[in-house]
């Protein structure tokens, strides 16, 4: 495979069970709609199998928090040969080969088997998650006898047994359905449906397929639908099945089944290649413009695709009350729930270049900022408090307590209280897509909204400290969550200044062009003539930590009177360092997941300091930062690039890159790290090239390319109007 | 790592013990005189430890045949931390990296690990095989607590336990020793020994180490030798041990303790560091002969370098009495048995870029033509007869049984009796390297003889078919190994053509040169003028089969009665296609392991056929090759390229290369497949870059380079003169 095809695939070969955890979740499949994790269709033992549609979340009774309910696999089949059932982990593998076609979005499989008894069969499975049409889901399957079957039994069905979530109960994981009124169809010999209602919220999903290619009748089974056939088989003949599925839920329509008919009866007009034609082209189109070449370096360009694929794959196109979860689509992690790695990490890369679906984004959270200002209402604060873990309500679901270990012990969660810097990271993010795709109308209708009301909690939310003369923030954490609970964590305080700075660009820009929108606003939002005095106070008296003896910024009160930890010593590392030293010694000492100086750095550049002063920080946090987040290395090689630091910031995204494609903290069991790839993508724009909006106006590059990258392309939309650049070193 | 780097570099991580077997092979460090596998210092369960010398091979009572005697592992250390034992399968892996710099020829490991009693430590491990000085090895252990040890307890000593090797015995395979008389010294606190003999062959092999670094006594084991000391660490407090060692054998010296006493007392004197320099410099005058330089291609750079480190480090710089076998020393598999592997596959590439190296391979066959000529005479022929398997004596040494299955089931095997070809590939190697070279005296006093004696050989062989007026060949065993004991395997046919061509070339060009040389060979080795003009007669009519109906050469006489199977179907395959069919199946069908024909094109190019008569017959084997062989696919990818088929070439070089780098066959664990690294090299040479001998003198290249090669740099000697070429496409 050359290196331009290579660089488009991931590829699977020789079969190896030890890891497929890591590869179901990699291959995942999706289309902004929904994500399908890469479980086999036939199953094997101890997979983690999840299909996960934006929005569809249920709180179980027997859980802490809602969940996005997994939906039964849509690609499941079971076959058996000759009575013995095809499985990966029966007969003998004589061959295997998995691949992603990131380019196209096609998951496909090939796997020559023997069975049991010793039949040699070859099968081949081809399915996609339709870019043209989100309701649409097709598979392909092939099966090539090499000895004769006497009966060749293929069930395509729904697998309504993989359809579970894990409950974080009292007791530990356990798990559990999020269904009620399940309904079961058989509209054909050649069709199957089902549908289900999600217990709590009350959400209605439905699936509805059609087979083709053999003689298919309905399954007798009551729990699984879906269609059978059989058949003999003679030495080298095969069977090729279609099965074109249908899937909506009461999110988009109130007459699902009609719905579904319709979707499907085109689907079935038009066919599984014109699908997947149509399905290609929509994804030819995205990488039109998403896709960043970067001659000379191999993985790098691999990586790059990787990055940008699965931010796709999880992203909305036509929602805009739903948002990315923490692990995209593609894993129960963090159950779907949506921080502050969407909008600092996952967003900007399509504010740059897909800036629908990062309006998409933003207007999720201004569907939810009723849930925003419950939370504020409800801690005793105004305006606007966004949640630090958000589902379809808007309001806080971030659990109270971790799951107990095996001593039953558990730990209190202090970020959905204390990590209150996501206001203000939302702001950054609605100032920045404004600045970038000039949408006035989004800006004037939703984002200054969004901008005022946080500004409006912060003026509630700081403290004066009379003493000091100074505003504080007491009780926080910041983006370094090895220290809880701590005071002035240097990041949050200092965009505290940097969103009422902007709260007043906000308010001076709409009183000039649209002073009666600002009036309204300014009423609605109770933006009085004393809160816009204080706005002005916190900007002047706003503390932001510093520590004189080594003449940087304080990662947080005390920081540097913790205990030093030499770093070095504690190399090459998987395991966390809060997990390795304990969370009481993590906490006293100066190791911190992940430097809130260094993500200023790549937020605020210049503004935070001259070049001299910026080296003087990174030298400072570098050594004592574990990267305990997987979104701290994107960070850090997006800063090293701007630090003029290139080696070191080509080293740090290469080791962002190894989370996800070389599960390099073990952890990718549990879905992809969506920020750590949309933090990868901002690296290469803002870091490597320097893209960045002119003070004077437009915009401008700045590269710092490695020595040995031939040339850097990418694409982007500034106001609308899509600009190429291509970077040479 | 940037790709500068990292294309120099083999990586393992995180720790994956399903992975140990295939890194224990591909992380082998060597220098030509022994290699050792990459097992852990500690040890791990069911590793397959491994230390190989050159040349000591033994016949151990319970063998069916001589292997190579596993050596004492010399770079072993016992550690326990407060009691309890360092090794990965127990306590907790807080972090691993495995390293292979192929650059320097230097394996390094650390790891983060913490005992079950909760002590973490800090691991390092280097080790390297002088590449500077054969019989010097060196080892550096950092050991840094990050806890408080009451007690770290460290053993340097020799693993006798691993010294083992799996004979084949009639019930089955079992573990041996091939060692009797060990006898263990201490001449210091510091020093420790360990020597050998081998029960029949009678070879002593000794070790000395000197330990430096702590407060050593000697070990009382009575079994391992070694050196340990003990010591107490305060937190982040470091240890850090030296070990050097001295290696021989009676092959080198009868005085093997003095010579080890001094071996090891220049090392001392000159300490790890400068040993260490010393190694990279060697290691760097190699690759300044040796490494392609391919821009535009990250893994066929990779690949390249790997396979020339594997060659690299096993093979005989200084020894002309060891050949490399099939496995080099990485390895169990073929226990270190030489087949035509080494000088069609293994030997090419050092007869362009270290010419003293192929002539040392050269040299141990022309030391071995006693035992071929014993073989000859064995079996009623003249001349000289290669062994198919070859270990010290020269003598035939294959198998004739494989090991009985599980029903106790042997299956005969044929190869030492009947794949001959053998004898006209170590004649064609003779004259590839003089003409390469031009090492008249090699040529004068080795050479030729090997040319003349072996087509004495097939003067007595060939059978002479009065009815058909031809010459033929029955009984044997071509490439094509699926199919035995066939009649006029095409490859051989026509190597015994050229051979005698070369043979009168070879007798023509000594006439002339030096006649009384050409006299005396005609006369010891009886070639009369009956001999020569039978010569004639076989060169004039020597059967060649073709088959009409497609107008191609034909494998072997019948070939093309046999079953069809239709090869696309068994896709894609891992497990060889003789064992999925079963051998009976396959010897009835047209399934070929590698093409005779295929190679023929590689190795004869124009001579044999104009470019459509080639093309004809590439199109007829490929389809019906199988790649049974590791030696196939890098042949397939120097025809094609010969051929014009880049993007074909491409892809079996990539296929070949995935052998040993993804271990595609699933057995490395056996050991390095040295032809698929031999062959990967000269595919790149004679194959991409096309470079042969000029008819009219000289060289010249003819490149067929892939259009995203940047560029392709290589260098070699022709006739004692290096010459670099820089190649883009």
């Amino acid at each position: 495979m050359r290196p331009e095809i290579r660089t488009w695939k991931l590829t699977e070969k020789p079969f190896n069970p030890t890891h497929l955890f890591h590869s179901e979740t990699i291959f995942t499949i999706g289309n902004g709609y929904l994500g399908s994790r890469a479980t086999f269709e036939e199953g094997y033992p101890d997979e983690i199998a999840a299909t996960l549609l934006h929005g569809i979340f249920n709180h179980h009774e027997q859980d802490l928090v809602p969940d996005l309910a997994n939906v039964p696999a849509w690609f499941a089949v079971q076959i058996t040969v000759d009575g013995e059932p095809f499985r990966l982990n029966e007969g003998r593998i004589l061959g295997y080969v998995r691949e992603l076609d990131m380019k196209n979005g096609i998951l496909s499989r090939q796997v020559l088997w023997q069975s049991p008894g010793g039949k040699i069969l070859r099968f081949t499975f081809e399915r996609f998650a339709s870019m043209a049409d989100q309701h649409i889901l097709a598979q392909q399957i092939e099966i090539t006898a090499l000895d004769e079957v006497q009966v060749l039994d293929c069930v395509l069905d729904f697998n309504t047994e993989t359809a579970l979530n894990i409950a974080y109960t009292a007791e530990g994981p356990v798990l559990v359905s999020h269904w009620k009124n399940a309904s079961i169809t058989y509209p054909a010999p050649d069709q199957s449906g089902w549908q289900g209602e999600t217990t709590q919220s009350g959400y209605r999903v439905g699936i509805l397929q059609q087979v083709s290619g053999a003689d298919f009748r309905a399954t007798e089974s009551s729990n699984r639908p879906g269609n059978r056939f059989q058949v003999s088989l003679k030495p080298e003949q095969r069977v090729t099945v279609t099965r074109l599925v249908g899937i909506a839920t009461s999110r988009d329509t109130k007459a699902l089944s009609p719905f579904l008919e319709e979707k499907l009866g085109q689907a079935v007009e038009k066919g599984y290649n014109t699908l997947k034609t149509e399905h290609c082209a929509a994804w030819a189109a995205i990488w039109e413009d998403m896709d960043i070449l970067i001659e000379g370096d191999e993985y790098v360009q691999k990586a790059a695709r990787f990055a940008a694929y699965q931010l796709i794959i999880a992203a909305p196109q036509k929602d805009e009350r739903v948002s990315i979860g923490a692990k995209t689509l593609s894993g129960p992690g963090y159950k779907g729930h949506v921080f502050w790695d969407t909008e600092l990490f996952m967003l900007p890369p399509f504010t740059l270049t897909q800036p629908g679906i990062a309006r998409n984004l933003l207007m999720y959270r201004y569907h939810n900022l009723p849930g925003a200002r419950k939370k504020a209402k409800d801690e005793g604060f105004l305006g606007a408090m966004y949640p630090w873990e958000s589902t379809d309500t808007g309001e806080e679901t971030t659990p109270k307590w971790t799951l107990p270990d095996k001593h039953g012990n558990r730990i209190r969660i202090w970020t959905g209280d204390h990590e209150q810097h996501i206001s203000s990271d939302i702001a950054y993010a609605v100032w920045q897509y404004w600045k970038w795709t000039g949408d006035n109308e989004f800006f004037v209708k939703h984002g200054a909204e969004m901008i005022l009301d946080t500004a409006v909690f912060w003026y509630s939310r700081v403290e004066w400290n009379a003493k000091k003369q100074r505003y504080e923030l007491s009780e926080q954490i910041g983006p370094d969550e090895y220290h809880e609970n701590i005071n002035n964590p240097v990041y949050t305080n200092r965009m505290v200044v940097w969103h009422l700075q902007h709260a007043f660009k906000t308010l001076n820009w709409l009183r000039t062009n649209l002073p009666e929108k600002a009036q309204a606003l300014q009423s609605t939002l109770h933006i009085t003539d004393e809160v816009q005095a204080k706005w002005q106070d916190i900007i002047a008296k706003m503390y932001i930590p510093r520590y004189e003896p080594l003449n940087v910024y304080e990662q947080f009160d005390g920081f540097f009177d913790k205990d030093e930890v030499n770093l070095a010593l504690y190399t090459p590392r998987v395991t966390a360092m809060d997990v390795i030293l304990g969370h009481q010694r993590t906490n006293a000492s100066q190791v911190i997941k992940q430097a809130d100086v260094v993500m200023m750095i790549a937020l605020l550049g210049d503004e935070l300091g001259d070049h001299e002063e910026l080296m003087r920080n990174w030298r400072v946090y570098v050594p004592r930062t574990a990267h305990g987040s997987s979104l701290s290395q994107a960070m850090h090689a997006w800063a090293a690039a701007r630090l003029g630091l290139v080696e070191e910031a080509y080293e740090h995204w290469v080791d962002a890159a190894g989370i996800d494609l070389e599960d390099t903290k073990g952890n990718v069991r549990d879905g992809i790290h969506g920020a750590a790839n949309g933090g990868l993508y901002q690296a290469l724009i803002f870091g490597f090239a320097g893209l960045q909006l002119d003070e004077k106006g437009g915009w401008k590059v700045d590269p710092r390319l490695p020595a040995w990258w031939k040339s850097m392309t990418f694409s982007f939309y500034y106001r609308g109007e899509k600009q190429t650049v291509t970077l040479k070193s």
